[in-house]
């Protein structure tokens, strides 16, 4: 039987709090959705052998590529964090608190679009890299940890280059803190993993900071724990 | 002064002829938009020589990240490739021929954000990574060849699941032609350059034929040429 309760499996990683901290955000303001968050392993080694493991068969019927975060909702899957980002914001957030309206406000909702791809094709699958070489390789590959860090720093750069003179990447005037921020942020708040320091990018330090303040952020990361 | 008529900073990279076949075919549907295409130099050793350079100042204003494709449209630059389909199908794709509408059509809509982000954040830079160990990088590095065109491979193998059973990645029924197809079929076309075989994947396969039929498509990947 469908059921208005949303089920998010995910993981402790950026991609993983960023869903869960939106879902926080919404019930703060809205009080809805509800859901229930199941704890998926990552592990290779669970593979098989664990009911919670990302490539168990069960879980690849809900989403072939075998990634968290996903979601059910009325049955459906829906997968990839922006995209889940964007869905949950088109069924719950009727007043645009975190979003923006595509039909009468174009302009804003494009450049949410912009930035959350910028982060999604950039940051994210750059900075896994970053961490894959310089924490998890079998190999020791310092072209590889060199290649990826490099990279995830220019992106950051461009993203202080964007808050300047904003507290937020997206809205008119100064911004608004919305979904681009929330994936953005999920990532950068964890550049400590990969020994990144902040402090060389003050406006990006200081968004991270005020982003970091919020309740529903501090309940959304720690949703499941490490 | 503004104009109607949009210029596409453009490469012959597969993000480069993503948004000139989308370009082509709402021409072909709708006459318009009308559109410049420059051509941009990624070389390195250009920089700072060469005027179309995209780490260019002039460049970096309309794009920090330095990046192609970029779009200029009544003045104001539009970024990111899926950032880019998106805004062009918004503005001129007005009877959905190759997206789906936000507010009444919003399953098939989140369905297409979906297959775009997992295409844009997946496919995309994971078959860059391998192009790069397999073909640019000045290290001979076994590890980072393997790993890049391994996941490329396993993306491939998602994308096909998808295709079992449909002709397009998105829409009711077996689908319809659409952004998602645009995006990923500019990627997976493109896998000769790495020795990677379609046939490993037969409704991959005929997708990519299918598509390479379209005369746009054709069109659109000749507008900048190699």
């Amino acid at each position: 039987m469908s059921s208005d309760k949303i089920v998010l499996y995910t993981a402790p990683t950026p991609n993983g709090i960023t869903v869960s901290i939106l879902l926080e955000e919404l019930k703060a303001t809205y009080g809805i959705p509800d859901y229930d968050a199941v704890k998926m392993s990552l592990n290779q080694a669970d593979r098989g052998k664990v009911h919670n493991q990302v490539k168990a068969d069960w879980f690849l019927e809900l989403n072939p590529a075998g990634r968290i975060p996903t979601i059910v909702h009325h049955d459906v899957p829906v997968v990839e964090t922006s995209a889940i980002l964007l869905y949950l914001a088109a069924q719950f957030d009727k007043e645009f608190k975190f979003s923006f309206d595509p039909i009468k406000d174009p302009y804003n909702y494009s450049e949410q679009l912009q930035w959350l791809f910028f982060t999604h094709g950039g940051i994210g699958p750059m900075q896994s890299q970053a961490n894959h070489f310089i924490k998890f390789s079998t190999e020791d590959i310092p072209y590889g940890k060199k290649r990826y860090l490099d990279e995830t720093k220019r992106l950051y750069g461009v993203l202080a280059i964007r808050l300047q003179d904003r507290e937020y990447l997206t809205g008119p005037g100064r911004g608004k803190y919305a979904l681009a921020d929330i994936k953005a942020y999920a990532l950068v708040s964890k550049a400590w993993f990969i020994d990144i320091d902040l402090g060389e990018w003050p406006p990006l330090k200081k968004w991270v900071e005020r982003i970091a303040e919020r309740p529903a952020v501090q309940a959304g990361e720690t949703i499941v724990t490490w």
